[in-house]
């Protein structure tokens, strides 16, 4: 199966864009960078998780199942096998997709996704598997983590997948919508940062380890529905990133068994005109980092540290489903100096995921039915 | 001299903004509060200084030389006798105005102000004087600092006042515009902010005190155009806010001897078309504790600690000149955890002065050859 389109896209030139000689490639001027749009790939299914292979492909999977091997040529490959089976539905499917920090020794490629619930009963959670790749093929599949408990919801699942400089493997996951209260309970994994090791065992030295009641697994807990997760280059400490309720979209740096705070204490105003919580301050729960009102609905983060845009190295680049556009943050240590919308106009489309490439160029993914890949390259003069 | 009029602004209703009770009030909702926008006083000429008498009546600079009272009930006062000489042209004149810490006791009023040379010169530079407030008379005037060296200018003379925690008193500069170089070095003021006691004298411990070719006053450097000051209440702090010259305006909370940048560092893009700096990050100068790309032309700031606002306590407020708003930053400690723009639509005239009233509102001034006090009070449900 091949997709590779040109497409033209004509923006107003009152909008500061310009063309670019390529066909499908869009110039536009920011703060510190010109910058080209391109589409790499189109045809993908409601594609979620972008990670890219040693020999610069990229794996996508799509929602309903699919992990498939793209090319930057915008060849689309065929469903790889060995893919666990998915709960597809509403925001459940097969999720994200990471590769082992020694990928290029072992293969692991790890997957979250939703799962439903081996017994037969009407419940899912998140869970997430590994397996060997070897050509087109997933081998020696098997799950690490299975979210707890299994419950019947089509929302909120997560799941970032990202591995810290000492090997661990943090899983962001969500309050599941209607089981937002667990977030504040350490019994169960709605709403929780957790922690294991990359076969799925439990670090000794989690925070809850040996605490009665308390899940092992457990990192930080408090979370809405953690979308997106980086480890910051120099501190290596995890930042992630949350959806907050209608408003309150929440950067936090989850240190080791803190409380953010939902649903007790958030920035989000309301939601379907119902109050959550007057309190944006409660005793005991963390201060998001950097929040957004309204939401821009923020999926996945990264700390950009690239060589092809020298004047964005350091800054968290978030990607924003509602927003159709990528926040650039401009920080300083870790404070954020100011914040950068960019390509609202050139992208438009809800970005899913974002990475950094082995090229240094800023790749999204777009949340839709025919879901594209593009490519943000540098194009200063 | 009575100005008391009623106005009545129509806005559209899709802005979210409805009308309450009183004629000239305009209620609109923001994300933690719901604020009535009245106009306390109108036809005032480009105000430009904002300080409450401790029994509710504002002093307010007009640029033009005059220093007026004006009650909460919207009566201006006659010009008060005894005002220095100033230099009204462009950015010059009467600038700000600050009552002692210590007013009650001591009625001493400080005033900055473009001033002439005194030698005949074409030059001008940022003065200030104070004088004991005795009805509507300041006696005992005295010039109590003066910017060196003249220089012929109409731009960038900063200035404004405010009193640290231990009495010091900061006066914050600019650069002159065409003299920016000048920010860089330390024979000048320029481009500085400076820290005196109130009677003139310069404090022994002052950074620069004793070094050959730097003036003692000079508290930092590297500023371009420094027109807002705080200080933080929980810190003690001095917090300042600066005009940048296309983007790039700046908060920075400067310390003793720190090199701010200007002109050589700067977030601002360009200019007339022409860059100033393609440098954000120099060796030796701070980088901004946050900044806005493109400017809202920032005039003053406050840090909110009255009662009227409870969930205001502690946010900076900066009031824009070209924004045409106020923009609210919500702390945590020193963090910028967020940014609201607030009042474009309710306001939207030049935000020239903010400052907290002794009820608890929040008060603007409005650059505008018809100026107003504007009050912006609580009115939640």
């Amino acid at each position: 199966m091949l997709h590779h389109t040109l497409k033209i896209s004509f923006v107003a030139a009152a909008c500061g864009l310009a063309f670019a000689a390529t066909a499908n490639a869009e110039e536009v001027t920011t703060e510190r960078h010109k910058a080209e749009i391109t589409t790499v790939a189109e045809g993908l299914n409601f594609p979620w998780g972008l990670a890219f292979l040693p020999n610069g492909d990229a794996l996508i999977t799509e929602k309903s199942g699919t992990l498939r091997r793209v090319t930057m040529a915008g060849e689309v490959g065929d469903a790889i096998s060995g893919v666990p089976d998915v709960v597809y539905k509403s925001q459940g499917g097969l999720l994200d997709v990471a590769l082992d920090p020694n990928f290029a020794d072992n293969q692991w490629v790890y997957l979250s996704y939703s799962e439903a619930d081996p017994e037969g009963g009407d419940g899912n959670s998140t869970a997430v598997a590994r397996g060997k790749l070897e050509g087109d093929a997933l081998t020696n599949v098997k799950v690490i983590f299975r979210g707890a408990p299994k419950y019947e919801s089509g929302a909120h699942f997560g799941s970032r997948l990202v591995f810290s400089p000492e090997g661990y493997l943090f899983v962001t996951l969500g309050d599941r919508y209607s089981a937002m209260d667990d977030a504040q309970t350490l019994d169960n994994h709605h709403g929780k940062v957790v922690r294991i090791w990359p076969d799925g065992s439990v670090p000794e030295d989690n925070p809850f380890v040996g605490q009665a009641d308390a899940l092992p697994e457990i990192w930080s807990y408090g979370h809405r529905n953690v979308q997106g997760a980086a480890i910051h280059p120099e501190t290596g400490k995890l930042w992630t990133v949350e959806h907050g309720p209608k408003g309150g979209d929440e950067i936090n740096i989850p240190e080791a068994g803190a409380n953010y705070g939902w649903p007790v204490a958030t920035y989000g105003v309301d939601y379907d005109g119902s109050i959550i919580s007057d309190k944006t301050h409660v005793e005991g729960t963390v201060q998001p980092h950097y929040y957004w009102v309204p939401s821009i609905a923020t999926s996945n983060m990264i700390f950009y540290t690239g060589d092809q845009f020298p004047a964005w190295q350091g800054d968290v680049f978030v990607g924003a489903l509602r927003g159709t556009h990528v926040a650039r943050l401009d920080l300083h240590g870790d404070r954020v100096m100011h914040e950068e919308p960019l390509f609202k106009d050139a992208i438009g489309q809800r970005v899913r995921d974002i990475e950094q490439g082995p090229d240094g160029a800023i790749y999204v993914v777009i949340d839709d039915r025919n879901g594209s890949l593009i490519r943000i390259s540098n194009a200063d003069d």
